[in-house]
């Protein structure tokens, strides 16, 4: 999910890819592109994983934009690094699209990519398949892709585009936390980074493995909370026979 | 959703039915058929509505089994009554399902059936749209269908075997509210059935619109005590820049 708010951007994502529920494996998927003081581009990727680690390799080596290569580290804006992300699908898609679809297969990807560059504004988009892209504006401030039902409801309660930070980042956790629970195909290490509009620096980077104390706390605190909340709430009026 | 309890059974469903933004309807989505001291089934659907009233047309106007036209009012046990739904599935599809795949349109429901008859257990179905089917069984009380993600994080975390009646109709509410407000498509009147099992009668069948007092209070209280239990959870221990 990535969360654009007033004080600035919440990207978080978790490391399972499934082939199949004998094929899980981990493989981070974010991606940060980082020159302090200049520009800080950070990418999320759901679906298949070839598919966005070719996206990554295009955007890393660069693509021809108006007879030059263009790459993540020399786009001038984030809006140009949103149409070269949408570029590079395209990309790869004329590559592998064909053949993958005679074998069945959909050439299946979605993308979120945040950041700022120096002199202009901090932005926050979701890339489709095709190449195109949408851009959350204050009224609808967070971006999901992948599994994002399960954890829908507590963003859908709490965040709003004047949240703060550290709020916005454990309501992420908590979000994490019920998608976690109820899919075995999304697990951890969480990779959550934290970046403060206007100072073209990443924040901070966690990288949360089950074992991570801060992590941990906040599942224990939210299930036990949950559960009282709900005992708290009175039974319903009605003869139960 | 459909909750098996040692107690007894749960059902709950919305009424709301969309083909299109444009054409949301009201439809009440359970159908109840009760003999008191004789038989309780009740029935859910999701999926197509014109194939889910069509299925349910021909369980009251019965269906030929071994030589003679059955009910759910005539059927012996639950499990033929879950034949029986199978069954109507499998008709329907015969009659109509060339002509929906030919509009590009999919055969597609699933079901929810719970009920008793008298000298059999209590027993709750999954029917799939081949007319296949699954049972509950302790390990899994519960099923769902329909817009089933946003609400399975609470009942994951409370729902047991040997979670009470009126816990999980105030669990099923929270569930049910979870979605109402992450997707426009499922709207109240929620439908909540309650069946205490071994006593062959519906305890209680209530019809909850926004405006019943028990669901508003549920849904303030739920919504009030996540937000308190949020702020009390401590803020990440990260330099947020």
């Amino acid at each position: 999910m990535g969360i654009l708010l007033q004080q600035g951007l919440v990207m978080v994502s978790d490391s399972l890819t499934n082939a199949g529920v004998d094929q899980i494996a981990k493989f981070r998927k974010m991606t940060i592109w980082e020159t302090p003081g200049e520009r800080v581009l950070v990418l999320m990727t759901a679906g298949n994983l070839a598919v966005s680690q070719a996206v990554v390799a295009h955007l890393n080596e660069g693509l021809p934009v108006n007879g030059k290569s263009e790459s993540m580290m020399t786009v001038n804006t984030a809006a140009e690094a949103a149409r070269l992300v949408g570029a590079a699908v395209r990309a790869v898609d004329a590559i592998d699209g064909a053949a993958l679809r005679q074998s069945g297969l959909d050439f299946d990807v979605s993308m979120i990519l945040g950041g700022q560059i120096a002199g202009g504004p901090l932005r926050l988009f979701l890339i489709y398949k095709a190449g195109n892209f949408i851009e959350s504006t204050p009224d609808t401030p967070f971006f999901q892709i992948g599994e994002n039902k399960y954890g829908k409801p507590i963003l859908d309660r709490v965040i709003t585009f004047g949240t703060n930070l550290a709020d916005a980042s454990k309501c992420a956790i908590i979000s994490m936390d019920s998608t976690l629970r109820s899919n075995i195909s999304v697990g951890p290490p969480i990779d959550l980074l934290v970046y403060r509009r206007d100072t073209l620096k990443v924040a901070t980077h966690q990288t949360l493995a089950d074992t991570d104390p801060y992590f941990a706390e906040v599942r224990a605190a939210w299930g036990s909370g949950l559960r009282a909340v709900f005992s708290e709430i009175r039974n319903p009026p009605w003869d139960f026979g």
